[in-house]
């Protein structure tokens, strides 16, 4: 039997949404085509996340290269980290993820064990390719990187990105110029990440190359409390936290304020971008009741990561999937990059008013000093400066060696300085998007199957802002005028920016079960009363209700349904 | 002194359009980051290219992975002629192209010489990196594909795309079905292609990673006049065809009706495209003036094309620029993925009424045959039916031996059949956009100084539809509630999906001269006259003429300014 997987997915071939990529030549695990219908719905799924992001929130977005050199990704810790444990079967000679192989014959906690220990499992456990026992192999790590070369002569290594979010760390000294010197501020990415899957399944769950949305918000470290953190300060999102993972115990309803208030969530900022999130996700199409937010536990958590939350979806198939990790990662990628290249990554910030602080000086008598250390004097001198003097002198270290200098060669001065500012390195918030999962996840959520009049409808009920097409024009008939009065209305709507698609072709209802299929939310019928009076019907995808809308009133009416700000039901006479 | 490029250059690192990649590890050439800017304004000329060739063409648009398998790029003659000629210094060991080098050195023509003879006018020239004189190099292909390998143990080779166009060609099946098997139809794709270059040097001009955007159209190869070339037939566009070339002539201004008329242009298709790419280019901003249409000479024409011409714009300082390729690819294409992946992309095509053809169909005699054939009687016999036989009988080779049928051994029939349609392999038309030269071609011709007042005023003068910013709000005074009154401006411009920036810092001209410098086309003052009478002040970027407009009138006018439905001028009161 098939389940809603196999259904969706044999729509989404048939009419244009995913195909296999490269299908005459044999395609291969990870990687899909778009067809037209598909591209449309990522690209709204992608204009929703930037009129979220970039026009709302008001995060700039840049578009850094997909390749980048090794040293950023030696920063990040990629080229040592970013790998999944593999084995070969010593049979078939199948690559295997090793955890997953394990996982896959009831081996518990597979995905935390070291290499040593699963290879220990798995003697047992078949191979899920040919079915012989695994016996021996070896397990190794295998980066997850696809990896090139720049320029001839292999002069110069590359990497494909393995997310989006470096571009932005190694723009950073460029981004804070950009942003005036101030803090917060934030960048955004949306672009191709690619990640070298050692044998990917599960369709579009698990791409090698896939789409990401990403946002760095650079904070004050001690100031984690979002500026506009009233708009969600009451939005309520289930939370799965690691009490309820601990216990067992379902989601919980929680408010963000509360969340932040009892110390569920770590600050602000992390829980106003998982209540947007939720209502993003619930904007394009993500079912509410399927959509939950899962917090890391302690173990599973990258080390340098305060708190993060994975908004998941269910899916029949594939149980709770990920689709967008929302963390707080500390300062831990700049100050990687700013070790790395020996850039300092921080903002000064500049005190409203300079403050007076009391500092101790210690001044050195340079003509004793001087002539007693000799080409050492002005190391010891320094050090001198630095020094915490006792009663009994100073104790300071030059070149291993420890001097005690007494108190009367230096004078300590106590001194008013003046203090600017203070150079800070900014913590980083980071919701991180797969905007593939979420295509998948709105196919899944929108499609649906009814009986209409004794034949099954399949329906797509997507929300009208991410529908692929915005309206079908339909002529009743071929004659009498009704035709081309319709492409005339076709013609109008592509000229106010409406993509529509025109069908004359079979009977009328055939071309709205089209429609139906493609998630089409508005179908234009233009029969003989159009003739007479002027109004054409206008038929809603949901209940299949139909209502006369004059000629005139059509593109003003379209407009407001698509943007949510009318429904169709307020449109009947 | 610096040129246009060096103070474009310099605009656009400092004010967030176009910066170095990974500049923290050192940028590597060829590679480039959109700042905020620089990625608004790419992605405002993608939406209005979109609306060119999505909307208003109707042809969708597909996504393809950048990472292909091997044998796709084979079949499509990238492996083994995707390469330009590289040298190597022996004295400094740089990698040179080598025609770049010969030209450099005043060589005429050393982009169309073989390798030997390269090697041979090189000898005398000096290196550009060393200045040595390059003497015996070695002159070799080098292929520009990126290379990579797809899952663990490289299992299989992978290439970085180095053109959009490919993926559209190998999803020609399930195109055509989407389009319910009829031609013509069209495809698109936006997105990143690469381009392993030997030594890029001219910035934005030359990269190893770019965006493309390129439609695919499938034609009826004996049917091509486009469906609404009305459209464009009086359309004038500058063309510097073979024969102005050949006579050093100038460009001459002619209507696409005419072009075709006259042999100038092969055909609608391709006069439509220019005619619509010319529209399109000065649409988003490239300067009419420095814009023409160059025809490839028979000799840099690929082999396969039947015409092609460069939209080319001038530039400073890289002189006449290639922006965009249309070319007829013929069916090229689709013949070679065809042969090399086994399966027919090819269209069959009803006829309308099916009409009847005379056949003459031989019906062998398997009584005879059969016993005297044996095990070959089977393939003697169909080799019969397709043979041409004479009066002396037919012959026929089976497995290499050839036999004559002696006109008894068959029965020729002079049958009717029915003709219901033809199997067509679609031509190619295929209009290829380079969108980072696009971006530069206007950043370029946008860039303007002049003196105002004393000072130098540097000013984009983007259209505004493609300026990254469409409107900035200033308070003239921190005070009195003017500032809580333009912020409640910018939230309005901000929900309106208006990318505005609110500014309240410094003088009042320093604040025009910012948004001057990004090509903001207009600028909201919110004045002590708004507090009394609810109007502010908008100021033409351009004319930096001002008007009162009230408030309630804002949105709509700027939208109109903005979709160009309106101009400044109009608005004077």
């Amino acid at each position: 039997m098939s389940d809603v997987y196999d259904r969706v997915t044999e729509l989404a071939r048939r009419r244009g949404f995913i195909w296999p990529s490269s299908e005459i030549y044999g395609s291969v695990a990870g990687f899909f085509d778009y067809g037209p219908m598909g591209a449309l719905l990522k690209r709204r799924i992608e204009e929703i996340w930037r009129d979220f992001y970039v026009i709302r929130e008001g995060y700039y977005e840049i578009e850094c290269p997909t390749i980048g050199v090794e040293p950023i990704y030696i920063a990040s810790g990629h080229v040592k980290g970013f790998s999944d444990k593999m084995c070969q079967c010593l049979r078939c000679g199948e690559y295997l993820r090793a955890d997953h192989a394990a996982a896959g014959a009831g081996v518990a906690n597979a995905g935390a064990m070291p290499s040593e220990e699963l290879a220990c499992v798995l003697k047992t456990v078949p191979c899920p390719s040919c079915g012989e026992e695994l016996g021996d192999v070896a397990v190794f790590a295998f980066n997850l990187m696809f990896q090139t070369s720049i320029g001839p002569g292999s002069q110069r290594k590359g990497y494909l990105r393995p997310e989006t979010a470096q571009g932005i760390f190694t723009d950073f000294s460029r981004l804070l110029r950009f942003y005036r010197d101030r803090l917060p501020f934030g960048a955004v990415q949306v672009g191709k990440s690619y990640r070298n899957e050692i044998s990917p399944r599960q369709g579009m769950i698990r791409l090698r190359e896939f789409t990401q949305a990403e946002a760095e918000i650079f904070v004050h470290p001690a100031r984690k409390d979002h500026p506009r953190f009233d708009r969600y300060a009451s939005y309520r999102v289930p939370l799965l936290g690691i009490d309820q993972q601990t216990s067992g115990a379902a989601p919980v309803e929680v408010a963000m304020g509360e969340a932040v208030e009892e110390g569920i969530i770590a600050n602000q900022y992390v829980a106003y971008y998982m209540a947007l999130t939720h209502d993003l996700l619930v904007r394009i199409g993500v079912d509410g009741k399927r959509l939950r937010f899962r917090q890391h536990l302690q173990d599973e958590r990258a080390h340098y990561a305060m708190d993060c939350w994975d908004a998941e979806v269910l899916s029949e198939r594939f149980g709770w999937v990920e689709l967008v990790g929302i963390a707080d990662r500390t300062d831990y990628d700049l100050r990687a990059h700013s070790q790395a290249s020996g850039t300092a990554l921080t903002v000064f910030l500049p005190l409203e008013t300079p403050r007076m602080e009391r500092r101790r000086r210690i001044v050195p008598d340079m003509k004793v000093l001087g002539p007693r250390f000799r080409g050492n004097a002005k190391a010891v001198a320094d050090a001198l400066a630095a020094a915490d003097p006792g009663p009994e002198g100073a104790r300071v270290t030059v070149d291993g060696e420890t001097h005690l200098i007494p108190p009367s060669l230096y004078q300590v001065r106590e001194e008013e300085v003046e203090v600017r500012g203070e150079e800070v390195m900014p913590h980083v918030i980071e919701p991180s998007y797969g905007i593939d999962r979420m295509c998948y996840a709105v196919l899944e959520h929108a499609y649906a199957e009814e009986v209409v009049e004794g034949e099954v409808r399949r329906v797509l009920r997507f929300p009208p802002a991410v529908a692929p097409v915005r309206a079908a024009v339909f002529p009743l008939v071929n004659r009498d005028g009704l035709d081309g009065r319709a492409e005339e209305i076709h013609r109008e709507l592509i000229g106010a920016g409406i993509l529509a698609e025109y069908d004359d072709s079979g009977a009328i209802g055939r071309r709205y079960r089209r429609q139906d299929e493609v998630g089409t939310p508005f179908a234009i019928t233009v029969d003989y009363t159009t003739m007479e009076d002027g109004t054409v019907t206008l038929r809603d995808r949901d209940s299949m209700a139909q209502v006369r809308v004059r000629r005139e009133a059509l593109i003003p009416a379209l407009r407001s349904l698509i943007d949510g700000t009318a429904s169709f039901a307020s449109l009947s006479p």
